[in-house]
């Protein structure tokens, strides 16, 4: 760790710059991704250790993040537990047939999460192989309420018809679904820390379609369950909710290191309710990156004046990098967090 | 004003019972709308008067809501101000060609709105005409950051690439944009009260991708200029923004008497920021009307409860109503508001 800056700021000690990773760092914006990728299909990359880790190593290589985030994609689980998973070209993922019964529920295993998704744990070897001490590597997951949410509707969606429908008439079931993905969320995420994964962060995606009265019960408290669950291995647990503000808040009290916060929460405000408790990681609109390089200075530069030498921030983008900004954009973003961070923290 | 509901709850007077009407209630999910939309396409009805008479009071006749709103789009004003807007099957609007230089910008014109735009005030003086006086009438526009979305980007987008960049390198060439609009909406809006509608309401439906210190620069603050250029001729102006609990409170000071509430953002929340000075309008999920009875139920009490016996709100949902959901539940709804309201406030 003392190598280590974003483990350090994850911990809330002062660091001599503020850590930078960006959430989908390893990705379409890198053009080493896409010649992989004219190669191996998505899921075959996710399927292959040594493809899984060739392209978690590539961001590192060519910016020098303080973390890696494992390449992989949240909808293993499910197909994990037995639902089929496809990328269509265009459509996004598709997993079939959709859970929407108690009986499509029961069909679901959790007691083989270990056994199928041990490719997972085989390419974080690999990674924390190439990895210098200075690079933390981040192990991740769907959180049990956006797992539920893509495998009710089965496919993209505007409106969350299926799994609304089921919180608004069968909400029990919902439950029952929340539970199982609770069980098998923690079994992964034990794995990954077992395998390498030094932090690993929980993805809460749609978090923010739940409106804020149901959000404790049918996801803030499935997220703290697994925090809790996972405090006796002793490494930090990110939860990262695209909830905005009031959605935020709610994950006071948990046993969580980190808050991701989403670029439409205002940092400066979610630093005042939640900073004392947490570290916080975010949070630049992704947008900034189509911008004009003074506004990109600038906007880093807003960012890191909200912490100024207070330690416990790490700087990141508040939702994944489009796959079509330029690539000196992102250089000229770790570039002026480098150098304003390090001015400030003097 | 007397007999009518809705206006007493915009002007906070004492009601017998909460008002309703409900966004997009002249739509998808009416069978007599879709008999009609088999005779005549979208725009077609949009631009012919009988028609667009016709589907506003659709809702009326079936629901007895206690507001009509005018039957339109928001894109009837780049249409009028020169871009060619079509509506393809599945791919939702088209304006060609997108706004994203000064030179296109300025072939934008704004003096003709209220004679290309006339269709709308004769469809206002229909409507008014079948209306008695217990129905108010609504009229409507996008926000200039909302239309300004739709004319950058020239059709629908997830990433909102081409006005974030815009925003982001030459902020002043949207301004440009965003003034222009700014003078054509407070044209139409007036255009719509001589019509006839007794209230305006401007939807900001995409001020929700503004990360919070941007929205007043590029959103609120235009909002807030209509609303005062509209103040003359004494009609109430509703702002409904999709930006969550932050956005909504940069609305505060405005001239507007009522806010919209999205369904994202705590009613009760809402209700202890904003409603000294504003009546509040919304703010029921929409995804409540694919549940169960006894779900849309509690939730309407729910609701209902938040105001009591005091006055200034106005029932709605908090976005618009899903074009799949059952009609009885929709009756059911507006049942329950009636019956709970009552007796709340006996």
């Amino acid at each position: 760790m003392s190598e280590n800056l974003f483990l350090k700021a994850v911990h809330k000690k002062p660091v001599e710059r503020t850590p930078i990773w960006i959430m989908r760092q390893a990705g379409r914006y890198l053009p080493e991704y896409r010649a992989l990728r004219e190669k191996h299909d998505f899921l075959t990359v996710c399927k292959t250790p040594e493809l899984a880790a060739e392209v978690t190593l590539q961001p590192i290589r060519r910016f020098g993040f303080d973390a890696a985030i494992l390449f992989s994609d949240i909808l293993v689980i499910p197909e994990a537990m037995g639902q089929n998973l496809e990328f269509l070209a265009d459509h996004g993922p598709k997993l079939s047939p959709p859970i929407r019964s108690q009986a499509e529920l029961d069909d679901l295993r959790i007691n083989t999460i270990e056994e199928k998704l041990q490719y997972v744990a085989e390419a974080i070897k690999l990674i924390r192989n190439e990895l210098t001490e200075k690079t933390a590597l981040i192990g991740f997951s769907g959180s049990p309420f956006t797992l539920a949410a893509y495998m009710i509707e089965g496919k993209p969606t505007r409106h969350f018809k299926y799994i609304k429908s089921m919180m608004y008439s069968q909400p029990q079931l919902l439950h029952n679904l929340l539970k199982k993905l609770t069980r098998a969320i923690t079994d992964y995420l034990k794995l990954q820390i077992e395998a390498g994964a030094q932090a690993v962060q929980l993805f809460d995606t749609w978090g923010g379609i739940l409106p804020l009265h149901l959000y404790d019960e049918f996801s803030a408290n499935y997220l703290k369950k697994i925090a809790a669950d996972l405090q006796s291995l002793g490494r930090p647990v990110i939860l990262f909710s695209m909830g905005g503000p009031d959605h935020l808040s709610h994950l006071a009290g948990s046993l969580a290191q980190v808050l991701g916060v989403d670029w439409q929460t205002d940092l400066e405000q979610a630093k005042i309710v939640m900073h004392p408790e947490y570290a916080l990681q975010g949070n630049l609109d992704p947008t900034v990156l189509y911008g004009s390089k003074e506004i990109i200075t600038r906007e880093v530069e807003r960012l890191l004046k909200i912490f100024g030498k207070e330690s416990g921030h790490i700087f990141n983008l508040g939702h994944g990098i489009p796959p079509d900004v330029p690539l000196e954009n992102v250089e000229h973003l770790v570039q002026e967090v480098h150098c304003i961070s390090s001015e400030l923290r003097k």
